[in-house]
């Protein structure tokens, strides 16, 4: 693990990771618990040893600072396209603007629950309490009280969600984009993608191992993942090369290696 | 009403007004609905008004910009005592935390959808997700998230909640010092509390109509209302008085008038 300023590590779990994205506000019970199971390994562990090194030596050994991000899968998208919501079309319509908030916020609970049961010591943080955008579409996003629970030994757990959006209501944040916009204000050491696939995907459907260009893939990655309303791979790719922090795009197979500090699937920047 | 600089109005519905407070996580269905319907009276009303004149002719007139906090009564209050958290007293138990913080986001959701059923254009925000306290115990509390859910015309209501707490863990963050520190980030034109009781009551049980001095007032109000532990009446007349907006102190009969421009109950400030 790298030292304290640079120990924070983000993590997106795709909608499609943790819901079925055919069936309404379902959650992929087999894939969430394989991801909770990773992420408290991880997390659990490392407490664990922090405690016991704290209570006989005093000395911090840099215990895991985990930020969680999830999207919306099959219970954000049907509610925002069906109320005609995007990250571009907002909304004054309060009792639309609640049914995406809603879905997202039951999506949430489902997977602080899942972590609870593991013992990780998880928070429900929401972005339309915390967020907006000004009339340029510029993300304000606060993030010293996310901050603080790192530094408090929790685990904030994120989302996609609506946003008030000044001049237009409200628009949707991705979780992409919210990961992303985390991974500056937090300064994080690393971000990691966990998605429905093993990697960013060439013309010929292999894994791509490395990306610092995006006009080097672009051809190969548009038209891809046409169904995910709120970007597909070339935007994850595009936001991904923008930030300081290297990041990885990986399937849930490679989490458990991510959090244990390798670069699984396609690394970026 | 005031201009639009000062046309933000701050009201806090006790939690011994929204719930029943000898009942674990119980509503005072009846208190509710009443205060429901008093706030949709003076929000609805203006919202459509608002319509039309813009319809029309353009002109803003100014509709009522209010922001809701409630308190905790028997669904935070229990909670928090049971495991001990309080606004200084912390805790670094993550399923602690949860508890109270789950307690307070049933009692949200009920108010939230009691408001929508009556076409109030509500959105949850919940503390925990946006605020913080810093290790000398400074609350940071971003509020420009909040203000541009009101320019775009919905009604934030917010709660006592438990909040990260630099060296602490969480601790409590009452209703009434979420109220005040809106009223301040938000430069409010108005800040009521409706609470159990008609208003600040003297020593006789009378009704003080004005105070404007904490001096004047304190032997009369100290030791009352010793059940609620977030503060009692006299915190809460300290607290107002510091407050560059006038304050009103009410009960839930008064709470139509105070929403109409009145000044019920105790006048503070």
């Amino acid at each position: 693990m790298s030292g304290h300023a640079t120990g924070t590590t983000v993590l997106k779990l795709g909608g499609s990771v943790v819901t079925e994205k055919r069936t309404r506000e379902t959650v992929d019970e087999a894939s969430l618990t394989a991801a909770v199971g990773a992420i408290a390994a991880a997390t659990v562990a490392a407490a664990g040893t922090d405690t016991s090194a704290a209570a006989t030596d005093g000395i911090d050994d840099d215990p895991e600072r985990l930020v969680l991000v999830h999207g919306g899968g099959s219970f954000g998208h049907p509610a925002a396209s069906e109320h005609g919501i995007s990250s571009e079309a907002g909304s004054r319509d309060a009792g639309a603007a609640r049914a995406v908030h809603g879905a997202m916020g039951r999506l949430n609970g489902r997977v602080v629950d899942a972590l609870a049961d593991r013992g990780v010591p998880a928070f429900p943080v929401h972005p339309l309490s915390l967020a907006h955008r000004d009339r340029e579409g510029d993300l304000a996003l606060p993030a010293a009280q996310v901050a603080t629970m790192l530094d408090e030994g929790f685990v904030p757990v994120l989302h996609g969600d609506v946003l008030a959006h000044a001049g237009r209501g409200v628009t949707v944040m991705s979780g992409d984009t919210l990961a992303v916009a985390l991974a500056e204000r937090l300064d994080a050491g690393r971000v990691g993608l966990c998605t429905g696939v093993s990697g960013v995907l060439d013309a010929d459907g292999r894994v791509v191992e490395r990306i610092d260009s995006f006009e080097r893939v672009a051809d190969s990655l548009s038209g891809s993942d046409a169904t995910d309303v709120t970007g597909g791979m070339a935007g994850k790719v595009r936001a991904l090369l923008a930030l300081d922090a290297p990041a990885s795009v990986f399937g849930l197979d490679d989490l458990e290696d991510f959090l244990a500090g390798g670069s699984p699937g396609t690394r970026i920047g």
